[in-house]
């Protein structure tokens, strides 16, 4: 009998490529996703080793073509060498309810590729956000050697905004139809678009929503030495116009390696989930303090008309 | 020239019954929701006279009658001798959209009442949660010797979560139609209703709501000693049936009292609050760390792979 791998054993395994390995740690993060033992010693391990992939998000509306999209666009990354990760947080992908690394890859065209890493994770709540363990599931497949992280979610609620939060580049997918680029602007796609891809492009009204983005890019304030998103043309269920989304991505890319933009939106990436992780341990402080009675003091002397919510907060911040 | 009163006067002027004063109170608290210090001196010279009011939510999907109810409501607490507050924070709501206290109160009913506070309040986000001053409107119309405040919203997303965290007693009002008592118990509402109205209860099937709904409640698990919520059928345009639901409140009112829920609530409550507003206010403090680079530091860090954004959270909280 032998006891399972170490995180640390998991680790070194991944970085040899490992897909198992991967596998593992990714479930370990997901597990323990509320910040215990575990997931803290992964995160130390595997910090050393992150920093080099680039994320591209791919958002989009439901009908629109992202998981064949995703699947072509892997085939383009590997064959230019690139090893590729995959994280699907797309409840109506085929990747999606289950799917796991390695063994039980839906994304058949891509099985046995030990150099293509795709993990399926479960929305949080309804709206189709992104899992709370994407961010650190998304570090595993960093540290794990991948070149290009594909991060797949459905354009809804929070997702776009969200994804854009995690990803360098985003591509915001959109199919012909009458409103699409107009739905488009109200959701904000448009802030957050990297690269605008106009999927099923052998479908009636492909031009007419091409035309649409470019009007609507037209009218948006352009920033001096900002980055002007361009749009593209794909069939991606025939492999069609893949290619220059593909140069489209790099030359993004060049864009924020050159003007320092990646290493800003990287630090303030970095800033935002230290502060959210930082709140987290500050509310189960708090929660201690609740077991040793200062907030239900606080809140009883409250719920008694002797102080207000206000006082009270201050008293209990002085006290941590 | 006289100078403007100040929140001291406000808060004993609105401790006599002046509509005037309550709604200066309002506007300051809705002015300064981020916690400034006008509304931290409202909340602390209010404080000593709240805790009195009964807090009724009253919450529904759009079309179910609750303005009308509410109204209808309004007079049966006028007709028991109570002083009444009526907050509204449903955008379908007549009463809002700008709708003030006093001068420009749009409930006809009880125009010139000066024992009728009504105030709309704009909801929060498009989903229609609860403004971020409910809260703090709430201590107001409480202090200002309000007997019962009736808070009105709408039934999508969050709101009627939020205002059973609100309130003492929910209500939730439902019209007779196909699947009604099936989305309830979607939504949850289930857990959150003390008291159900069928409104428009002259309407075809009504009956069959009520079935549904006394069906879904006999199978929904009863706690030893816990409140069996109560059905009630209205038809709030011709003020049928309200009288019933106002004893329904109010036997839910004995019933908190008795078994000592209504402290329990009301402590719990004040303790989400708190937490909350120490949450806002460390925040703020790590903002202040931010400008002395602590955030940004441990950003960079963590971007070049040095740290991990748990031990980076870590660090910060330690240096608060």
């Amino acid at each position: 009998m032998t006891s399972p791998p170490s995180p640390a054993e998991l680790v070194e395994a991944a970085g040899t490529g490992s897909p198992r390995a991967v596998a593992r740690l990714i479930s370990l993060v997901e597990d323990d996703s509320t910040g215990g033992p575990v997931l803290r010693e992964v995160m130390r391990l595997v910090a050393p080793f992150t920093g080099r992939a680039a994320v591209i998000g791919i958002t989009g509306s439901p009908g629109v073509g992202k998981s064949t999209s995703t699947s072509a666009y892997v085939t383009a990354f590997r064959k230019r060498g690139q090893r590729v990760g995959v994280l699907a947080v797309d409840p109506s992908s085929p990747f999606s309810g289950g799917a796991l690394l390695g063994d039980r890859i839906r994304m058949q065209d891509h099985a046995g590729d030990n150099d293509v890493y795709i993990r399926s994770m479960a929305s949080r709540g309804h709206l189709g956000g992104l899992s709370a363990a994407a961010p650190q599931a998304l570090r595993v497949l960093d540290a794990a050697g991948c070149d290009v992280v594909l991060v797949e979610t459905v354009g809804v609620g929070q997702s776009e905004v969200e994804i854009a939060g995690l990803a360098d580049t985003t591509l915001v997918l959109l199919a012909p139809g009458a409103g699409d680029g107009i739905q488009a602007a109200k959701a904000g796609i448009l802030e957050i678009a990297d690269v605008f891809v106009v999927n099923k492009a052998d479908r009636d009204g492909a031009e007419a929503t091409t035309r649409d983005l470019r009007h609507m890019l037209g009218m948006a304030p352009s920033v001096e030495g900002g980055w002007l998103p361009t749009i593209h043309k794909t069939v991606a269920a025939r492999s069609e116009g893949i290619d220059e989304v593909i140069d489209a991505i790099e030359a993004h890319r060049a864009w924020l390696t050159s003007t320092g933009t990646l290493q800003k939106r990287r630090e303030h990436r970095a800033q935002v989930e230290i502060e959210a992780l930082a709140l987290g341990l500050l509310r189960r402080q708090m929660g201690r303090l609740d077991s040793s009675d200062a907030l239900a003091d606080q809140a009883r002397a409250v719920a008694a008309g002797e102080t207000d919510p206000f006082t009270a907060a201050d008293t209990l911040v002085a006290a941590l």
